[in-house]
C-alpha cells in the first residue's frame, strides 16, 4: 500500500498535512523532466504483443496550477474529453475541487452531500477508534443505514483545496545577505508565518506556504479544513486489506481498499469539530462514479496530494538513502515489528490498539526493502553519476554557466556529506520523541514545547506551535488514546534507547545519559522505563489534556516523570530541531541554483518534486513486465479473489462474499471483456505515498477507480519515474459498487451516488 | 525440472528403463481423451489479448504407432510440413528414430557420429562421476576438444528404439480361468519373459513388453541398448542448473539445462561396454538443429519416453495420493533433505557425493507439494467424482452395459481401498531396500536376491533378476561408488528405521525388530546401524562386486553384517514383492474392463497413460496465465538471466558469460523480435517425468529446443491435461548454439552439428 507513515518523510508528510510545514510551487519550464530512469534505446524490452507496447508515459505529478499549460492536444488524442481548463483554471477552479486531502492520504467527494471516498487503510484509525473487542468494526465492517448512524471519525480531518498564489517574492524578496543557514531558515519561516497568518484571516480557512525544491519558489495554498468527518461505510478488513502484508506493494492484487466518509459542518456551514447538530458539507464539485469502468489503454487521471519524491537528488544523497537510511530502517523496523507481535501474543488486549502501528511498520519495512532492491536494480546511483558528469561538462563548456552555476553541485553534495555526522543519533531522536509511535515521550515533548512557545508572541513561535495549531495538537493528544497500549509503547521506546546506547557516548542524548546514570545495559533501560511509565499520568487522556492546557510554571513544578524528563531533554531536542533547520537553510540556499541549472541544461518542461500539495497525473491503464518472461496484466477479478481465498487471514473473506461470487451474482458491474467484476487495475500514473485514496478519473471526468498502492518494482520510482515499471494500483470503482449493491445492500448510498 | 526420481513411480520408471518392467501398447479409439481437467465453458479465463488466446490443445502422449492415424490435415494447418508417415510408419520407422531413451530421461541424436543431446541434469551423474574435488566438472563445465578427450559415462546407457509389435494375444490368449491375483501376475510375467527372451535372440537387442493401462493390451518394444555413452560437453552447473531449487518447476526460467554425449559401439558396430577402441555409433536418423528457432504460436513436437501418468485413475486412487501419498512424501523428504544438508555441513567430503541425491529429493519434494496444491486447485477429486457419477448413470441406463461393465468401477475402488492396509509399511520398505538412496541395505538385497534367483532356471526367475539383467545389476553396483557416502547413507537409513519404529509393532519388518531386540528408540537405531555399517564390506566397490559374483552358499556363510541382515529379511521382502504383484494382478484383472467402458461411453479417441514407452506430443509455443492478473510470456532471454544473476548460487554464472551478454556478443543467435538470444521457452506439450531431454522439433522436423521441466501449475497435470495451465519448459536450441559458439568456442562441435 502507498500510505505514508513513519520515518523521516512520514513525519514530514504528517506535519505538512497538519498545516505546519512547507510546500512547493508551480514551475514553468519546457519539455520532459530530468534524471528519469529509463532503459537505453538499445535495450529493447523484448517481444510484446500489441497490448504490451509501452503506453504513453504517465510521468509527472503536475501542480493543478500548471494543468492549463500542458499539451491539451496530445491529451485529447490519449482520450481526454474535457478541456484542460475544466479540470483547473487558476482563480476559478474546476472539477479538481472534488479532490480533498485526508490526514496523510487523498480523498474525493462523490455526492452533493459531502460523501467522501477514500481507502480503507486511510480510514483505518477512524474504524479502529470506533471498534471495541465486542464490536470490532475492523472485523465486521460497517454500514450506516442512515445519516444518524454515521460514526464520529475521532480526529479525522479533510482538507478542501481553495486557492493558490505565488508568494516567492514575498518570501525571498527582502532576504538579507550573509545569514547563517539557521538564520536563513528562521527568516523564511517568519515570512511564511506572516503570509499564513494573513491568509487565515479569511473565515474557515487553513493556509500553508508550499516550498518548491527546497525554495526555488513558494506558493501559498489555502484550504477549507473540515474537522467533523464521519464513518459511513467500510468493508471488513478481510476485504479492505485482503492479501495483507503478503500482497502489500505487489501485483496481482485483490484488495477492496475503500471506505466512505462524510464531511460535516455546523448548521451555519462553517468548519467545526464533531457535534450532533452538524450538517453534511456541500462541496462545490463532486465526482460521478462511472458504472461502465475503464479498459486497457484508456486514459485515467489520478488526482491527489502526493507526499514526497526525490527525483532531483544528487548521487551523494542517493548513496545516503541506499547505503544508510533504508538499510537502517529495515534493521530497526524488523526488530520493532517483532516487539509489537510478541506483545500482542503475550497481552491480547494490545492487539487491537497496536494493529494500526504494526501495519505502518510492516508497510515501511516492505517499502524500505523495495527501495534497496529497486534503486540497485534500476542502477539509480550509476545513472545519477553519469548525469552529473554530463552536467559538469555542460557547465565547464561556457563561461556564463560557470559563473552562474559553477560549484552548485559540489556545494550541495558537501552539505549532504556534512550532515552525515550524527545522522544515527538524529535517526533515533526522531522516534524517541515521535508523535506516531512510541509516543509517551513524544506527548511530553509536545506538551512542554507548547507551554514554552506560549511564552512568545504568536508570530515568533515555532511553526507547528502557533495559536492556529492549538486545536490540532490537542486533538492528537486526545485521540491518541484509542491506539495507545502502555506496555507496547514502553517496549518500543526501550528498543530506541537500546540503539542509542550503542552510539558513541558523546552522541547519546545527555539528558538520558544522566537519567540512566550512564548505565545503558538492556536491563537498566527496562528498569528505568518501567519506573518512568509508572510515575507518569500522560498515558491517561484527561491528565494528558490537562497538562497540555497547563502553563509553563505549573508544568515545571510537575512531578510527572515524563514531563520532568522532557524538560531535562529540552535544550537537546531544540538543538535537534535547529540541526534540521540548518540543513534546510543550506539546501534552500543551494538546491534552487542546481535545479535552475538542470532546467537550463535540459531546456525541458519541469514538474516539481511532490511535497503534499495537490497534483494530477495523466496516465494510461496498462500492464507491465515485472521481469523477463512475465507480464502483469492490468485487471484482476472477483474470480481471482476466490482463487486466493484460503479462509485464513490475510486471504479471508466473509462467506456471503464468496457465495455471491460463486453464484455469479455480479449485478450490473460485470466487465464484458473480463466477464467478471474487476477488483483492481493498473495504470502508469505517477504516484507516491500520500496518493492513497486518490480518485482515478476517466477522460470524461468520471470516477473509475481509487488509487491505493504502487507495484514493488516501482517503489524506487520516488527517485525517478521508470516508464516500463512505474505502475500504480487502483481499486476498480465497479467492485466498490458491486460490494455496496450485492453484498452490503446499501441501496440508500447507491441512490446518493446517483445509481 | 521434470526428471523422474525416487518414490514409488521413480522406482518403476527406473525399472522400466532398465528393461525389467512392463509398458503399454497402442490403442485405437475415436475422439478426444477422457477425464481431462478443463475449465467449464461457463468459466471464462478472462480477457486475453490475441496472443493470450488458448492455443490448440497439446493434449496426448501419442505412441508412435498411433501417429499415422492422427488428423494430419489439422496438424498441417497448425504448421506441420512433414507427412505424418515421415515421423513414424510402423514397420519402417521415420524421423523419430533420432530419439533415444537415456536412464530415466530422453535424448536425441544430433549428428551422424552418434552425438546425443540431452539435459544437463540427465547427464549429471556422468559429470559427477568424472569429477573430483580438485577437478570438479560440475563446477567448471566440460568440453572435449576432440573425440579422444571424451569421458567415460560410467554406466550411462542409451536406448535406440527399434520396433514394436502387438502381443496382447500372446500374453492373454491362453490365460487360465480362476487364477489368484498373485498367480495372474506371475502368469503374465512368465508370458512376457518368454516373449522378451525370444525377442532378445536378435543380436544387440533389448526388449520389453509394454503394458497398457495395467493390461488392456500389450506391446513388445525392442531397443538397441548402447552401453558406452561418453561425455562430450556440458556447461558449468551454474548455467546447467541456473536458478537451482528456487526456480525448479517454475517459470520464468533461465536454465541452460543441456549436455552433449556420444554413443559408442565396438569396431564391429555392436553394442559394447566402454572400451578405448570403440567407435562412434552411426544412428539411422539424427536431427538437424534449426538456428532460426521458433516463435509464439508455432507448432512444436516433443518426442521422448514419458514415465508415468495417471489420467484414468478412480476418485479413490486420487484420494490416496492427495490425502496420503504426497503429504507423506513431503514430510519424509523434508527430513531427509535436512539430514543430507547437515551431513554436508559437517562432513564436506560428503557434499559432492550426495549432491545428485539431494537434488533428486528436493525435486521430489517440490513435485509433491505442487501435486497437493495442483490437485486441490484443479478440483481433480470433485471432477473425478462427477465423472464417475455420470458413468454410473450411463451404465445403469442399458442392460448390455450393466452386464459388461457393471461393478467395474466399484471393484477397482475396492482393490485400492484394500491396499490401504499396510501402505505406510510398504512406503518405508521401498526406501529401506532402495537401489537409489539409502542404498547399503539395497545392495545386500540385490546381491542375496540375485544369488537366490540364480538357483532357478532362467525363465523362472523374477523379472529383473534374469541372466539378461546381470550386466545391469553389476554395473549399478559398480558405479554406485561415485555417489556413495557411508555416513550420509547410514543417517538416511536411520530416518526410515525411525519411521518404521513409529508403526504398530505388527507392521514393522520382523527381521529388523529382532535385530534391534524390539528396541526402536533413536539411540538404539543409531547404535545398531553404526555396528551394521562397520561390520559390512559392501561400501567398498570390489567387495560388493565380489559378493554379487558369489554363489548362494558362499553368501549364506558370509559374516558380512548387511548380507546377514538381508537374509534375515529375505522372506519378508519377498512378501513385499508379492503384495505388489497381487495388487498388479487385481488391477490387470479389473482396470481394462473399466477403461474399455470409458472408451465405449465417450466414443472418443484415446491415448494410453504414459509408461516409459516412446511418445510424441503435438504442441504450440504458448504462454499462459498462472493466476489472475499475471501472464507468463513464452520466451526468456539472456538479458533476463543477467537480471537474475547475483554472483551466488543458484543465480551464479561464469564471468565470461555475463561479459559476453553485456557486450551483446550474441553471434548469429539473436531472435529478431526479442532482440536477444532466447534462453527458455514454453509450449503446451503434454509431458511428464521421463520427458527430460526430449527434443522439441519444429514443423519441418528440425530441433528447436530441449524439454527439461514443466511449470508448477502443471505438476498435477499427471492426473489430467489442463489446457490453460499445461505448459512444459524447454531450453531454446539457439542458446545452446550460442553457448557452444560464443562462450565455449566449440567450433569443432558446431561443424559436426552442420553449422
Amino acid at each position: 500500500m502507498t500510505m505514508f507513515r513513519g520515518g523521516l518523510w512520514g513525519t514530514l508528510i504528517l506535519a505538512m498535512v497538519l498545516g505546519c510545514a512547507r510546500q512547493l510551487t508551480v514551475e514553468q519550464h519546457g519539455g520532459v523532466p530530468v534524471l528519469t530512469i529509463e532503459r537505453q534505446a538499445d535495450e529493447p524490452t523484448g517481444p510484446e504483443p500489441a497490448a504490451d507496447a509501452v503506453p504513453p508515459s504517465g510521468e509527472g505529478m503536475w501542480p493543478w496550477t500548471q494543468i492549463e499549460k500542458l499539451d491539451g492536444e496530445a491529451l485529447k488524442q490519449r482520450g481526454l474529453k474535457l478541456a484542460l481548463g475544466d479540470i483547473w483554471t487558476p482563480g476559478k477552479g474546476g472539477l479538481a475541487r472534488a479532490v480533498a486531502g485526508l490526514s496523510g492520504c487523498s480523498a474525493s467527494f462523490v455526492s452533493a452531500d459531502g460523501l467522501l471516498l477514500t481507502n480503507h487503510h486511510c480510514a483505518y484509525r477512524a474504524i479502529q477508534r470506533n471498534s471495541t473487542p465486542d464490536n470490532n468494526l475492523l472485523e465486521k465492517g460497517f454500514l450506516a443505514r442512515s445519516k444518524e448512524d454515521e460514526l464520529d471519525g475521532h480526529g479525522l480531518k479533510t482538507f478542501v483545496f481553495a486557492e493558490h498564489r505565488d508568494v516567492t517574492d514575498a518570501v525571498l524578496g527582502q532576504l538579507p545577505e550573509g545569514l547563517t543557514d539557521l538564520a536563513r531558515t528562521e527568516y523564511i519561516e517568519a515570512r511564511e508565518k506572516e503570509i499564513v497568518k494573513k491568509c487565515e484571516e479569511q473565515p474557515n480557512t487553513r493556509c500553508r506556504v508550499s516550498r518548491n525544491n527546497d525554495g526555488l519558489s513558494f506558493t501559498l495554498l489555502s484550504f477549507l479544513e473540515l474537522r467533523d468527518v464521519r464513518l459511513v461505510a467500510a468493508p471488513p478488513s478481510a476485504l479492505g486489506n485482503f492479501g495483507g502484508e503478503i500482497d502489500n506493494w505487489h501485483w496481482p492484487r485483490h484488495t477492496m481498499d475503500f471506505a466512505l466518509l462524510r464531511a460535516y459542518v455546523d448548521p451555519q456551514g462553517r468548519a467545526a469539530p464533531y457535534a450532533e447538530e452538524n450538517v453534511p458539507f456541500k462541496p462545490q464539485r463532486f465526482f460521478r462514479i462511472a458504472k461502465s469502468g475503464v479498459a486497457e489503454g484508456d486514459l485515467v487521471m489520478v488526482m491527489g496530494t502526493p507526499g514526497h519524491t526525490q527525483r532531483y537528488r544528487t548521487s551523494v544523497a542517493v548513496e545516503d538513502v541506499s547505503d544508510w537510511y533504508y538499510p537502517k530502517r529495515v534493521a530497526v523496523f524488523t526488530e520493532w515489528a517483532k516487539i509489537l507481535e510478541q506483545t500482542c501474543a503475550e497481552l491480547p488486549d494490545s492487539c487491537l490498539l497496536t494493529s494500526s502501528t504494526l501495519r505502518g511498520i510492516s508497510n515501511g519495512l516492505t517499502n524500505a526493502q523495495g527501495m534497496i532492491v529497486g534503486l540497485k536494480r534500476a542502477g539509480v546511483l550509476e545513472r545519477k553519476r553519469t548525469e552529473e558528469e554530463r552536467w559538469r561538462q555542460w557547465v565547464a563548456a561556457d563561461g556564463e554557466r560557470q559563473a552562474k552555476f559553477g560549484g552548485a553541485l559540489d556545494d550541495l553534495m558537501e552539505i549532504v556529506k556534512q550532515h552525515r555526522a550524527g545522522r544515527d543519533r538524529d535517526f533515533l531522536i526522531r522516534y524517541i520523541i515521535s508523535s506516531w509511535s512510541p509516543r509517551m515521550l513524544g506527548f511530553a515533548r509536545t506538551i512542554t514545547k507548547w507551554a514554552s512557545e506560549q511564552q512568545k508572541p504568536d508570530e515568533k513561535r515555532e511553526p507547528g506551535f502557533q495559536e492556529r495549531d492549538r486545536e490540532n495538537l490537542r486533538s492528537r493528544l486526545d485521540h491518541a488514546q484509542r491506539s495507545l497500549h502502555l506496555v507496547a509503547d514502553r517496549r518500543a521506546l526501550a528498543l530506541f534507547l537500546r540503539l542509542m546506547g550503542e552510539l558513541p557516548e558523546n552522541e547519546r542524548l545527555q539528558g538520558l545519559d544522566k537519567a540512566l546514570n550512564k548505565d545503558w545495559r538492556d536491563k537498566s533501560i527496562d528498569r528505568f522505563l518501567k519506573r518512568l511509565y509508572k510515575k507518569s499520568q500522560l498515558g491517561q487522556r484527561e491528565e494528558r489534556l490537562a497538562a497540555f492546557d497547563a502553563d509553563l510554571n505549573t508544568l515545571k513544578a510537575s512531578k510527572d516523570s515524563l514531563i520532568k524528563l522532557a524538560f531535562a531533554l529540552f535544550d537537546e531536542l531544540d538543538q535537534f530541531d535547529d540541526r534540521q533547520k540548518q540543513k534546510q537553510g543550506a539546501l534552500s540556499r543551494l538546491r534552487p541554483r542546481y535545479i535552475e541549472s538542470l532546467v537550463a541544461m535540459k531546456g525541458n518542461r519541469f514538474y516539481p518534486d511532490a511535497n503534499g500539495s495537490p497534483r494530477i497525473s495523466f496516465a494510461t491503464v496498462a500492464g507491465y513486465r515485472p521481469r523477463d518472461g512475465v507480464r502483469h496484466t492490468p485487471f484482476t477479478t472477483l474470480d481471482g479473489l476466490v482463487d486466493k481465498f484460503t479462509g485464513k487471514a490475510p486471504f479471508d473473506a466473509p462467506p456471503e462474499v464468496i457465495e455471491a461470487i460463486e453464484k455469479r451474482d455480479l449485478g450490473a458491474y460485470r466487465d464484458p471483456v473480463l466477464n467478471d467484476v474487476p477488483v483492481c487495475f493498473l495504470s502508469n500514473a505517477d504516484t507516491t505515498g500520500g496518493n492513497s485514496g486518490s480518485p482515478a478519473v476517466d477522460g470524461q471526468g468520471r470516477l473509475v477507480g481509487l488509487n491505493f498502492d504502487r507495484v514493488y518494482e516501482n517503489i524506487a520510482g520516488d527517485f525517478g519515474y521508470n516508464p516500463p515499471l512505474s505502475r500504480n494500483i487502483m481499486v476498480d470503482a465497479r467492485v466498490i459498487l458491486w460490494y455496496l449493491d450485492r453484498v452490503a445492500r446499501a441501496d440508500h448510498l447507491l441512490r446518493e451516488l446517483g445509481l
